[in-house]
């Protein structure tokens, strides 16, 4: 596989897994507000996918299109972060993993905005709009259910302590990487943290939440080397249609 | 379909969609002994499917076999009961519907064990003794949890007050039924029921459970006219190897 094959993989295995998983919460959200933005959520990522995974096919040129490559896929073929994969819990854990990875996503499609490959660059410029408000809202959220009741600020803290261990492998700079930075085509990842630091300390000090102080990072979604089970029974669901009726259209 | 075929789909999928809920547990069940008692009862539900669908696959003589029956159909084609697909929840709800269902079983199977046809009979009279085991084990689970500490105690009768609503249609005849009793190859459901709650009564009194005296019974499953939405993802998860690779073997 082409470095840049891998790296638009990447991009688009990240939305489409986090994407999948946000749509879980359509029609059982909390509240009806939040079920809208949440399946909007959903669309906006799957959007994004759409995007990362139809340029992905054309790089790959092996006759697969954006659908084959989201549907046929078995989950050792993914390259998503691990934390995108974990299961939602509550609502608090699935707004806190949106928050830690909009604040990523919001400086990252930023520089790839800029990047030579102007295909990237333009899919990054429509998508670093959507994340910009993604990240509005999630860190609203994560402030509002943190500064809550005893209740909401347990169960944040608990997400936060469940998902700080996989926040590490969106820095892990690998050959890929290089690569891709070498051409121009888009930063390291590691450049991305300063910023990242900035944004969840201000927001994680709002929340009233304890930023564990642990730096142990799992690894091994983004590269390929290994997933959860969870991957693999969300692709069960996600895949079953197209696994049980190939090539079918709406 | 043929009133027989529809007949011993109904036995192959209860044995299967249950069996497969209770192979979830292997590996977390709650501690080591239970974790292998539930997986050989998995195995026992498993084989009896075997059984069953194996004699399903020859009467339809169709050309599909008993992998194909188990792995291949939708979830509206499966006639299992409704109380069968329902999450396990936790191992307290597992073990109550395992009762429920057991003493269900044992007279079921033992009546079948006389039936017209020797195949029926046969496959019976197997299964009748890893039935009555089960039974063995899950009343005796239900008596110590029920009449356990209070958590336990609670834990219990939610999960008899969740499954009660679907223990009814174990014993909702219907034509397919009366074609089989006209043919003396099954009694009707109906006439467990007397047998099911003198043993039922027996036990939920030793365990100190309070049986609901709701008579609203859910239905369905077993005529194929509509599942819940949850045997959809259980047959996602559980078909996704051979709808991934159509006709794999080991």
């Amino acid at each position: 596989m082409t470095p840049l094959l891998e790296f638009l993989l990447r991009q688009g295995d990240n939305t489409l897994v986090l994407g999948h998983r946000m749509s879980e919460w359509c029609g059982i959200a909390p509240a009806l507000e939040e079920d809208i933005a949440l399946t909007n959520t959903a669309l906006d990522l799957i959007g994004q996918t759409q995007l990362w995974l139809a340029y992905a096919a054309e790089v790959e040129d092996a006759g697969r299109s954006a659908n084959d490559l989201a549907f046929l896929r078995d989950p050792y073929d993914f390259r998503n972060l691990l934390m995108l994969e974990a299961p939602n819990a509550d609502f608090g854990r699935t707004l806190m993993r949106q928050f830690l990875f909009d604040a990523f996503q919001v400086p990252w499609l930023t520089a790839l905005s800029g990047s030579s490959d102007p295909r990237i660059a333009e899919i990054a410029a429509k998508s670093v709009k959507e994340a910009l408000y993604h990240l509005d809202r999630s860190s609203g959220t994560v402030i509002a259910l943190g500064d809550g009741t005893e209740e909401s600020q347990s169960r944040m803290q608990a997400a936060l302590d469940y998902l700080w261990p996989y926040t590490g492998e969106m820095f892990a700079d690998d050959a890929t990487d290089a690569a891709m930075a070498d051409t121009g085509i888009a930063p390291m990842p590691s450049a991305m943290q300063s910023a990242w630091q900035v944004k969840t300390e201000e927001v994680l000090a709002k929340a009233c939440l304890t930023r564990p102080d642990s730096s142990f990072a799992q690894s091994g979604g983004r590269t390929g080397r290994r997933h959860t089970e969870h991957l693999g029974h969300m692709l069960a669901t996600m895949q079953t249609l197209q696994r049980s009726y190939p090539g079918a259209v709406w």
